[in-house]
């Protein structure tokens, strides 16, 4: 359950509108690594949560914080959008100043959400839910969360920016460092969970089911060997059960693939021999038909 | 520029028809974190590489080989999918064997692919490409992989477990033995990458412009303190430049936010004032109308 | 800004699992108008209010209500999914209830979100920000919804039918109760707006302005006169201000379009006369290209 | 079955070019609430219709003539976007007035329709069936349509302020005359219906089978009570059935929840126990795979 | 402008209900070339043509027919859904009959759309306007209408053979007779095309400004020569102007790409150097900040 | 199986950067007729392709070149995004040229994919796996090819004309070549199966068993006979198997549809004498719950 407090996590108010940069700020509310995706995934990630009560905990306050980032952000862009133009473009190009933001405006910020913030990304584009990754498998999820909040605060600093609205940079400082916090606290999660359980997910499956010979080699399709001289390519491995190996010219293990001819009832492209008779359509044995 | 080998990496021929596991096994050619996700996430990354030589080789080579993957499962399911029946529920009921095939299969692996693979997850939704992630940033996309071999493995040793069929799990276990190297070989290229740029995307923001005060603080918005325990609470933070601190009962810093009306010409809801005086249509003065 | 308290609003906790019914009851949850859609449809109506306070204080009170529903029916998904069977379809032929349970089980239920409630509906489509109205006229938001809790409680009591579990049932009945009650609050700030604005959204557009003869006039475009007879073509209409009018026979008003050719470097059809020179390529005169 | 007329409903013809403004008509085309939506909407409702015939009859005339609805707006931007330009943006950066409204234009207006409509709104979002409303219970229906007349209405207004073209305002003040008549006829279809069935949809369900302690009760999730002063918080209510009621603090009703482990074949995180053993990977033991 | 006819254009009445095949049917329905796509497709290609009046009057024939068919098609979904059961998994355990109904049926058909067709596929994914072709070309637009009427003859084909009920087989063979209708109705505009205006699709195009020499040239990316056999690989090309030419070992023509350093602002990877500076995080000079 | 050469198909290197024309060059990327649509339709129709080894050759042959296609264009897309401006828009507007960028460009190239290519189209939608079609008959298949090769071709014409580049146009006129041949190819290939199997899709349906009477009819459901002048009117038809007839006022053949009431736990609107009976809630007989 929750409740509601009318003040927001930090201040969020430009020093003036900008509806060219509304548009923009939309990335980090609705897109794919907007605040809307991490309070989500972490919310559902909590309530799904099947392990030890402090990991529910954990991922559930950092879940109701991003509802906050949420409403901030929103706050931000209803703002940026006051005062957006109306009118139309022949009398904007006689204005370089209205025509650089008609132009660069999305226009439905002004005629489907009436200069409100949408739960949309930059590019126009909804929030889908399958931008929210919640598998049951914390080590799994964790990395998840590490990316997102990786991917997040990139974007974050390149809106940054973007802008040189000091109230608009202050608000997106606040969130620059909280992303800082949030990739420590999940680099921190991981390492916990690695140091019990190993560090290939799903740590439970037997090893012996996999196809061991290959669990190490890096496969080099191409010409050319720029490939082998990263770490990945000798040495222990990561998990610190192999070595791995670097295959130059890595060989097919597996058959021709050859495919049997449908059932008729699919009516896939007949074979050749029955083609040949179908020339006139009459001409077909009606008990082919189930 | 691509050639290809008509063999297959590895074997993909099941020991019979299984159309209601082919079902399944689409989650891991057209899912979020199925082979066509991983190899388009790849591609898109080393197309787009902007940093050394040997990065971008590596991210090719591996792209270019989840395209047998892909081509792998693809195979594997069109061959799940022989003989399938037709036929309708009514007889179906009749045969309990039946049945449980039509029941559970995709009714559009006969009606849309004449029994061929789709590039769709086990629910039927068509793969998208808001599933490939490629920022610019080779730390932050590199977790991103690291996640997606993670996941990806998961739900391979998942649908493992739903099949007894050896043919299939032979495949299965080629396929988690390579999510075990790539999860290897993205840890292997994380660790060279955060050796040298730190392990905060962006490394190359300064933090004196990030609100550094709260880089490192948990913040506990929730009643109880579970969530105190962790790695995550205490102790140095994983990028080594500060220590973790945990707020037990965060204060707002932020404004309550007041958003000014809208312009007329938006037509959202009108002040009050004006409001009272709109019982009538005909009242409405001509000149509020630009 | 929020704060998450650990105990639900209320019980959600199912007498025994069943995991074809969890994945029905992901209607309310990710469906179009499940809770996620009214939380989010609220919050963001409620951030974006340039209303008088109390609007945004009563949308955002029921927004924040709206997230424990979506809290409560994930737990319950969850718990609805424990113990779901894993195993192949040859055994589950053999025992109809597994058959059963694995035949309508949604897939993902297991590879993906590993036994957890996903944000998504019951045919496995994700929820989409496009479910979330809000358009900064709050006579129009507020009819979206009384629309989206009338849908939602009738989802709801569908549901309420498909299931004997009395826990299930005791949760349902909690979720049509306040299903009722905020049918009747948005009634109730529907009413109060009308009051004061009028009835025909948005009531600030001057008259004048929208072509008078066709404002309140039914056309009939179908042989038969059966619409004739409802409250909606005859007598004083819904806004007072005009009578409605049954048209029997709607003629044209308008010109029968015609387009003109487009510009060659459209190359869309040429018109007759250049096409009839083009039967081989060779004669193209270069200088048609720009 | 239906019949085509050559003429248009009304007139649409713009007095002279304006492509940018014909991306911005899209959204009442292809978007939410444009022409498509209800005219699906409507025919949906009306091919699923159960109840008397004169619902049916009147459902479908609005469906038809939504269908002309569509064909004028797709009639008029196909003539706005008549010599549209090419060219590259250097040469148009010399002519500002080129320049506007290749920036403004939807580059897929040119590439991909060939100066034609398109089924998309003003973001270039491709239609979606999802915004089709057809429960089968028609007063849950009759709200949706009503909002949808509302919105839609909404956005023909905000459209008609931003173009001065009288041709196209003559065009818009005919749609917003018709959505004047069917925000008026959903109205008289809500009152009919309301007054023989209730208010509360569905109006079947007992409600002695709902928890009727909350069905009439406010719940304040945050801090303050502006939301105290409303309609909704006090009084009989909109159904007639009890009276509004104000619960200031909200308490939880329900349990504190916490999942059940998942079973080893779903590979979740392993309980902390087991997970110990787990730091070399051959210590698992095989018969924990089923 | 249209008129509706209440009678259908052909019967659309099953012999008894069956909820299964009802989701089944869907897809001519609502799927990418069910009727609504086709539908769809007309109309915009008869509302945007600017060739001879011939064509946009027989276009809109054929989208005024498909209209028919998707109420034909939606009519008959309704009543295969009459008195689908409702009740909970247990009690269908043990009556197979009413189980294999419960499993097979789309549960979105009862809660969602009450017993109502739904514009979705037989996956339960919503028809979308990506499905709608007409590029403003009317030959590229012509063959895809020719491969919409192949695909759907296709589809309804496949359906007549999973049903053995004889009033929805009767409705099946009226609509695979009108796609025998309608593909030969587009192979004969498309030869009215052809030729006049050439077979490469656009005709208009200089062909002096393409590589001509790799325009008849067949690349063989594979090992092994099998495409060599067919018609593509020698002889005279379709257009009549050249001849086909098989290139046993394509080399590339092309540069090893390179791609520049992002500038600082993007925060890509940093180059080694930079990198290697980049331990601590105050070491980073503010000056490369903007 | 695939291997990947470093060197491109062909040249993809602009004479300087263009970050507006990279946002339009997307669609041939990752739009509905782009190279990646083609590369995965071929891709999927070869290994799911049942028919003789020649057609799998050929068909995998083309994907595979197309493979090279995406790579050139997103290498292009790549370099035209070389030193796109950030900065604000204030800045902006005094610098015409700068504002033409920023107000043109997509700003998920900055923000998202940091100046890298995206699998999206021009209007910053993403590709989707519904474009891809592989039906399992080869004839219905290759009129899906032909038509993507003729909308790419044009699509690719467009765009060589939105440019004066001439290294881009270089690299289009390659890309036009190719489209040359593949039109050709499929041309050859569906003349081929058409001359033994017939032109009709599928060929294998018995003839008898489709309303054969409306076979060969073209129906005018408009006012004005327009659509009787074409090929499609009069004469043999395209399959050889009739001749069209012109049906100048096709009338109904069906019934007058009418629906049964939903039974009583789908709550749909309630009968008339029903509805009568609930005007107060408690009036409601218990016992019509299930």
């Amino acid at each position: 359950m929750f409740y509601h407090i009318k003040e927001l996590q930090y201040n969020a108010k430009p020093s003036q509108p900008d509806p060219v940069y509304a548009k923009k700020l939309q990335e980090i509310l609705g897109g794919q690594y907007g605040e809307m995706s991490v309070m989500m995934q972490y919310l559902f990630q909590g309530w799904n949560c099947r392990a030890e009560g402090k990991y529910r905990d954990m991922i559930l306050d950092i879940g109701t914080e991003e509802m906050a980032h949420v409403e901030m952000i929103a706050t931000m862009i209803a703002q940026l959008l006051d005062g957006a133009p109306a009118g139309d473009q022949d009398q904007a190009a006689q204005d370089p100043a209205v025509e650089a933001v008609l132009g660069g405006m999305n226009p439905q910020h002004a005629i489907v959400s009436g200069l409100g913030a949408q739960p949309n990304d930059s590019a126009g584009y909804p929030w889908t839910a399958r931008y929210t990754i919640a598998s049951g498998n914390l080590l799994a999820d964790f990395r998840a969360n590490l990316n997102a909040e990786s991917q997040g605060r990139l974007q974050v600093c390149r809106l940054y920016e973007m802008t040189t609205d000091p109230s608009v940079r202050d608000m997106l400082s606040f969130l620059i460092a909280r992303d800082t916090m949030h990739q420590n606290q999940w680099m921190a999660a991981i390492e916990e969970l690695e140091q019990t359980q190993g560090s290939v997910v799903p740590s439970t499956f037997n090893p012996q089911f996999e196809k061991q010979e290959v669990s190490y080699s890096f496969m080099n399709y191409s010409e050319g060997e720029d490939s082998r001289t990263g770490r990945w390519a000798s040495g222990q491995t990561m998990d610190g059960q192999g070595h791995f190996e670097y295959i130059q010219n890595p060989e097919s293990m597996g058959q021709k693939p050859s495919l049997n001819p449908a059932p008729s009832y699919i009516h896939g492209t007949p074979p050749v021999e029955m083609r040949k008779m179908q020339t006139t359509r009459d001409q077909i044995d009606p008990r082919m038909q189930i």
